[in-house]
């Protein structure tokens, strides 16, 4: 299991990013655990790349592999950290050419979603 | 077809990026004067990201969907344009959890081989 | 930037094969814009496939792809230039075969839906 | 067509896994009578590998490829023969370092709501 | 097991499309009866589509798949009921905008090589 | 990075798995570490699914995502651990269905090969 000094390494990142931990109170499960402790307490609080940089090559592979649900999630940690829409929409029309034009067309519709009810919130 | 002004500014890209027209010379198919012309002088060549920036995600995009003659074509770009393979491999190791394991081993494999390669030509 | 013509050009197709153009009267956004004028403009107005041949190669690609949305839209267009439901289905048996069960059975209860809607239109 | 022997093997084979046959009164559509009659009555029943291994292999196809609605179907057979919910979030941790993350999430949360509605209507 | 009769029906369909049954005169093993029996037999042999259109679908599926070794197998079957080599490079440009420019790319190298060897042989 | 003692751990499952670490002796790069200490450490060293059944969701994986390089390395594991060719060959008639029939058939050929080298080495 991850070790409780890289779960609150993660705990630290996901703030930066998400602006707040999600489910941030509760207890973990175990793959939670690895999310927080492995994949953002080792991974992503590594500093050879930045932060903006790690979000836009993770909303890539979200957008060509289709994966909706943590699309929204981390067009949520994109938009909290300065990703602007126009910088999606861009990446979209690059990527519709290399995962295809659906994943294209449904990332739109997913980005404009979300940053559409975040931007209500503010 | 796209237009002859699309495929000049797609040449222009494309020796930008690759250092070179790849098969630069010769008359294009169909599928590479709408790659040049389209892709290239009508997507690539837009200012809202910069090249740096859609090489890094076109990279994402091969290594997470496993396409790996395009992978090859790509890194050759991307070590012209300047990245450097410790952004490749770190790169890679967080795209690791998102598009499992496997593509970033192979994704691994692959990079060091064209950047030893080109790195021997210099 | 996509030409006038190529827009054009692929407002024609769109109406053909949809019947109108979605979201037909409004301003097109930049990926809109790729979409019309080059993937329909310049891509499925080319003369050396018809239409049905265009289409039935569509929905292949968006059933083995999983891309419900967009398939969703495709068999519109399918419904629209006289591609029969027995003949989604008879694809789907076939196609149950190289992309998997599962993207058959999906892309059956998306077919039946889509096409029991639009005759009930008629 | 498969033969009504192997459909009445295959019919065996479901209510054995799923402990009902599902839509078992009506008339089979083409695509039912080969999952019934071909992949059911002639692969799910042979010998060499036990209903409880085919069960987990084809839960893990359908989680690394993100095949969401069967693989709520599966996992009510999972659930019927007695896999535990324990199992499958082991699988779905062990299963994000080789497919990616975001289909293990998407996994456990899918895997939760299934065995919550079967544990409460039991 | 799929029937003799089935097998019979398969070898057939087989001979009719690729011109020869691979490996035909062997015993065949328990995938290549299923093959042979259940895909080729009960489903390809089924006359609500005609053989070309079931080679077209499959290479679509096999092409925005990506998957090179039964490509080439289906592109010698196509290449032997008279598919020319301009239809499926019309199939791949328009490929390129539903499964991304890398299948296009990869499947354009191994059509061209596949064409051309069988071309060379006449 | 993961601690030296989830990096011990990972290596004496690497050597149950494989009968060898792979590249045991010399320095591991930071992917390597990841690899060894996270998922080979802290996933596959859990005893709540036995080594055995996390090589065939593993193998199942790897052949529906079609990752032949990563395929024909879990081979070898699973031949070290008893897994039969008989099983693997089970499995693969089984998962045509769910992945589709081209990696069944990769999938066939390439545990034929490294069964056939590993058994002749024996």
């Amino acid at each position: 299991m991850p070790t409780q000094e890289s779960i609150n390494k993660g705990r630290e990142v996901l703030e930066e990013y998400f602006g707040a931990v999600p489910g941030g109170g509760g207890e973990l499960d175990d793959l939670m655990k690895h999310t927080v402790g492995s994949l953002f307490g080792e991974v992503w609080s590594r500093p050879a790349l930045d932060l903006k940089t790690r979000s836009m090559i993770t909303l890539t592979a979200l957008i060509v592999l289709g994966r909706e649900p943590e699309l929204r999630i981390h067009l949520r940690g994109a938009h909290n950290i300065g990703i602007t829409l126009e910088t999606i929409e861009e990446m979209l029309l690059h990527l519709a050419h290399y995962g295809g034009w659906p994943v294209a067309v449904s990332g739109q519709r997913i980005a404009r979603e979300v940053y559409a009810e975040l931007d209500k919130d503010e």
